[in-house]
């Protein structure tokens, strides 16, 4: 087998370019003599490398003694069956797996004999998961590290053996499980006294702030404190900002835990390294929201480590929507765009192929739909998880004995209803694999940025800030992404901390603007409107840097503007000709006209301004609306459609549904245009194309039905070529 | 036309029990000269009956001018044409509408004039809508009422000379709208100093207090203060509840507030009394989680006021689920249920037809969905919400001018997609007209305290408890009623403060249990036992009475069962022979066994003792879990049923899937059977049931497929006579 790699716009098998397709299988769960025909399953659903992980918990099940050779656990033989059967193989070695398993997959013992290793709240005490679902340590105690670093050193030598370049089938292998869940998911960060050194003079907290502002003199006037040594500044607990210096505060020891995190990854990776692993290393990113969280590590592991994401869309009742809904594609879409905004071909780690919960069930056809449509947004690597069930090891389960998932693939190894739906959608990805070399075709960019995805959610200091860093993020993906999708623009998301938005300066860029932007980020928006781009920017201009000092590089390069909060009349705003738009959030009014500036927007009463368009010096245009929504209103999608085509914009699609998203993608070669219905009800639709494939000229599509929640995939030439309800059999589902 | 009366099973017109369908139409939002051809619309659709806001902020647009003969609000020549047309009409002039009117429609002269009257919050400042969505007033504010009085005394007249029995078309008025909303949705209750006469020594809230505990020294006593004179005892705000006593003082506040709603409430009804309204009056509850909020405003207006309740699924992309899934069944049935235990027939006074918003969309087959399903739990009436959209009167909008709403009809008349599933729904209603006098086919009970639902959520003072009332309400919801449904159990819902549990022994009774529990519902729980009842009881029994003082009444009977919380090995528990049952919530151990009882659940790997199964004297048998759990799991299911059937029960249903729901309801001669698809899903099933009309002789439904999102309603005799995709067209909708 050729060994695979990766570059920012697919993985790579040899020079080609070709979409990895995992299947979650646990050797651990499924009896020996079955391991082969699970690993043929898969085969022949279209996977190409299986996963697993590889659990401490069952191999190192007394202190320092080490269970390797039992033939329930046989990694070895597994992994040579996978090399037999041509199948490429990940291994999830941890420390960490999750899966379900008890402490987490971390020994029984650890837990036992080094307490001190858990995890801490900013009180000091242990962080403590009531329900026993998981177990949060401290990633970087010393004792948690130096018994990882022993238990990577019995299993890593072992994995390498079976590496591709040993003609065998390990072709990457993940350094722990969705980093930073165990900590996040409790609602706080780990803030254990000896490991992050809080309260200790060299510790690791007070040289993180020492560098960041020189001495201690710069550390007690950036948070106005009256600090007398290193030691005595301590974090501060989120909710407890109420000042922008106690905000700085907050937001350093998040950096901070970030960066302990990376460095953590850091040493992961190194003893990857150490221990003979010469294949990618891979990590996956529990959540969307989350993905913010990994620049340092992304920044730390640069060139050795691989990020993905994980996209459930329902693991119980209270997940949101349990259904592959349109909030379920806007998360993959935003994920998927930040991965490739890191530099990383999109890829889907763990695919939800079944659930963890019976109820609500994963039926064939939404899981089809939820593979069509991240398809649809960029995904060019999936890892169905789990493709096939098991039993626990005898009390190792945290939510049952039988760890049956619903998979595609019953315990006992019969094929079910899902597995069609796995293997059809894999065909799709076979037979037009020239996709995994496919961009997004684009008509307008969503400028992001990742700061605001990583600020906390409503903090008391908030009422000082006219726009809050985490509504802007918000609003930038339940506003601006939203909208512009049920309008039919097709955008393309941009980090406006790289130099990306330059690149184009042809296409409209929308920004969701905070009170807080960094320096950086506002003088290169300055430098795309000096060079001629259009900018629409909303709600409010920023005024502070990103640490929240006084900064208006794009206020005063925009005239001079400035914004209040308005006492509305009435919640209604009028923007040119299109009336009675639904504000859901805050409104600011511009307290003076910048000189030239045409106003475009009022209140609907009393006539406060609250949109101008200015144009600065150097031939760009900037519109910016002081008001913020979500995604409801025909009125919405007027005002974005009508503003987009006033900067130049030049829409790919046209569609006469607005409850269906229409989103293509193009190698250039040949395109392929995919039509969402994320609703449980049949829609029609009549939908005109632009293809730059045929010198952009419009293509008209035939008549469109699509079944509910179902996603289909045109080619302009040759039609319908994918169903997600035929691809999943469309039968109905029994017990 | 004949007049509309009610008793506890439906409404009735004469003697006959006939469905209530009512459609709202806004004779302010649409042109005079249409209103005919709208109401002959809604006549066709099915409707019986045209409701109306009758907005007092158009009526009285400067303060004491009325506008009563303005052509396009002339409501006498509107409720003229309904009695013309043969359509009933029910009125609704506040003074609160909603109805996304300016000021939720009252005149903007009052909350410039009277700045006074705005509700306050607990630090007396006032309560404020961000978004001007919403005004919140002090209800029981000498000035607020003495203009609603002139309010009414204008307009009730006018509204009086159109009622029925003076041959005209009024049948029904209703008093205000959706009451407390306006405070609950900000998070407050309503503090206002004055009206609450917080701080006065004969305020409401002292002379409520007094009259609570007796004397100063009485709730010196209960809240654990040093008061020096009753103004000196002050209400507390709800998350500083850190001792039992606090929380005494909290939940006194909620009673008394509640108390305050329903005075209000008697008010207005005496009013509507004193100026010559005549027929019934009803008010709507917002949503279903507020339904144990009017328990105060049933009793002190018993007689005179029917309480409904609105059902919206998705009024916005944040509503949760967004579709008319298996949770808003869930909360559909239990509203249901809770208002028939209030006494009245259920009904649902909004039912969307539309919504505020245009995305996530209302499509026609979802909305059929929705209506299906509520007729399944047990709707007796329903008033689509709205059946016709229109223009708000210039300025008066706060979502838009067009008050398009997605209606079955468009503000310039036409029939929409939607129009058809409201007809085609109506249609069924009609043609089964039986179904009106019909009531649920049951074979379980569900017990439920309301106090529970009337609990704040998480309180810091939870950790004293061992089960909050409000997870234990949760648990009712998600658990008891999500899992028997699940296992395809049918449960009827009780009130435990009625005697209703002791009138049907033979039928297994599930109690979700609080630490706290009424002393009167232990008692009844008691008695229940010693007549022989069946009772399965989780995951505490109550040690404290609903004043927060100790009380085992129950305990006690039950040989003095104690329960602790269970220092958990692994998260997993044994329930008989099933097991691997995954708990989400705490786990409670059994400090000692009382005598005689048996053990039936276990945790995983240490025996701790979860279950117990006592007899104690009188026959009965009480199974005791210490555990709780969200439904998610087929073992749930399975120890539900196992539980179910080991304490006599016998369902009346079977079926293969355990997806789909199946309800059936009866009126002694006919029976139908609902089968919910409330996934996006299509569905297949096989289904059995026994049929009282049928010597419980069980009847075989043919093979059962159901389309996504689909309820069909199958007669035993005839066949499926309804299917909701099929009312709706299923045809797809376009812009």
């Amino acid at each position: 087998m050729l060994p695979l790699t990766f570059d920012s716009i697919s993985f790579l098998r040899d020079q080609e370019r070709i979409f990895f397709v995992g299947g979650e299988i646990h050797y651990f769960r499924v009896p020996p003599d079955q391991w082969a025909q699970r690993l043929r399953l898969l085969k022949e659903a279209g996977g190409n490398c299986v996963c697993t992980y590889v659990p401490w918990l069952l191999h190192e099940p007394e202190e320092g003694k080490f269970v390797l050779d039992d033939p329930a656990l046989d990694i070895n033989r597994f992994l040579k069956l996978c090399a037999e059967l041509e199948l490429w193989a990940v291994v999830r070695p941890g420390p960490y797996q999750y899966s379900e398993l008890l402490n987490a997959g971390l020994p029984s013992w650890l837990l036992k004999n080094y307490p001190q290793v858990n995890a801490c709240g900013i009180d000091g005490s242990p962080l403590v998961w009531p329900n026993g679902m998981f177990i949060s340590v401290s990633y970087q105690h010393p004792d948690f590290l130096r018994l990882t670093q022993r238990w990577y050193e019995q299993i890593l030598p072992i994995l390498a053996a079976h590496q591709i370049d040993r003609g065998a089938a390990v072709v990457a292998a993940q350094i722990d499980n969705e980093l930073m869940g165990v900590h996040a998911w409790l609602g706080s960060w780990d803030y254990h006294p000896e490991v992050m050194g809080i309260g200790r003079e060299e510790g690791r907290w007070p040289q993180f702030v020492q560098q960041r502002y020189g001495d201690l003199a710069g550390v007690n006037e950036a948070y106005e404190l009256q600090a007398g040594s290193m030691a005595e500044v301590l974090p501060l607990a989120e909710p407890q900002a109420t000042s922008l210096a106690q905000l700085r505060r907050v937001m350093d020891y998040r950096a901070f835990y970030f960066e302990q995190v990376a460095q953590y990854a850091r040493t992961l990776v190194r003893w990857m390294r150490e221990n003979e692993i010469t294949v990618p290393l891979v990590h996956n990113c529990a959540s969307p929201y989350m993905t913010g969280y990994f620049r340092e590590t992304v920044e730390r592991c640069r060139g050795e480590l691989l990020l993905g994401s994980d996209h459930y869309y329902n693991l119980d009742l209270d997940w949101d929507q349990n259904q592959p809904s349109p909030k379920y594609a806007s998360k993959c879409l935003m994920s998927m765009e930040l991965l490739r905004g890191y530099g990383f071909p999109p890829a889907v780690f763990e695919m939800p192929s079944g659930s963890l919960s019976d109820w609500p069930p994963i039926t064939p056809s939404d899981a089809a739909c939820a593979y069509g449509l991240n398809l649809a947004v960029g995904m060019k690597g999936v890892n169905y998880y789990v493709f096939a069930g098991g039993e626990n090891p005898a009390g190792t389960g945290t939510t049952c004995d039988l760890y049956d998932y619903g998979a595609p693939v019953s315990p006992t190894g019969e094929i079910r209803p899902l597995y069609e739906a796995v293997a059809g959608f894999n065909r799709l990805l076979d037979q037009q694999r020239w996709l995994a070399g496919a961009e997004a075709v684009s008509d307008c960019r969503i400028g992001y940025s990742l700061d605001q995805s990583r600020h906390p959610r409503k903090l008391p200091v908030d009422q000082k800030l006219l726009m809050p860093p985490d509504e802007a993020w918000s609003f930038m993906r339940k506003g601006l992404m939203l909208t512009s999708l049920c309008a039919h623009w097709s955008p393309e998301m941009i980090d406006l901390s790289s130099d990306d938005i330059l690149n184009n300066i042809a296409r409209p860029l929308l920004v969701a603007g905070s009170t807080v932007m960094a320096a950086g980020e506002q003088r290169r928006l300055v430098q795309y409107l000096q060079a001629g781009g259009q900018l629409i920017l909303a709600p409010v201009v920023p005024t502070l840097d990103e640490h929240y000092r006084p900064c208006r590089i794009l206020a005063d390069y925009l005239g001079g503007v400035e914004q209040q909060r308005c006492r509305r009349d009435a919640p209604l705003v009028r923007v040119g000709e299109i009336g009675g738009l639904l504000i859901n959030g805050g409104l600011f009014e511009f307290a003076h006209l910048p000189a030239g500036a045409q106003v475009i927007a009022r209140t609907q009463l009393e006539p406060a301004v609250v949109g101008l368009k200015i144009n600065p010096p150097g031939g760009g245009c900037a519109v910016v609306l002081g008001f913020h929504w979500r995604q409801s209103r025909r009125e919405h999608e007027r005002v974005v459609h009508q503003l987009l085509l006033q900067a130049g914009g030049q829409p790919v699609i046209e569609c006469d549904n607005p409850n269906l998203w229409a989103l293509a993608r193009t190698d250039g070669q040949q395109t392929m245009l995919f039509i969402l219905n994320l609703f449980s009800s049949p829609m029609n639709a009549s939908i005109r194309f632009r293809d730059s494939v045929h010198q952009n000229q419009w293509q008209t599509l035939p008549p469109i039905k699509l079944g509910a929640m179902e996603v289909q995939a045109w080619s302009p030439i040759v039609g319908c070529i994918w169903r997600s309800s035929a691809a999943s059999g469309d039968s109905g589902v029994s017990a």
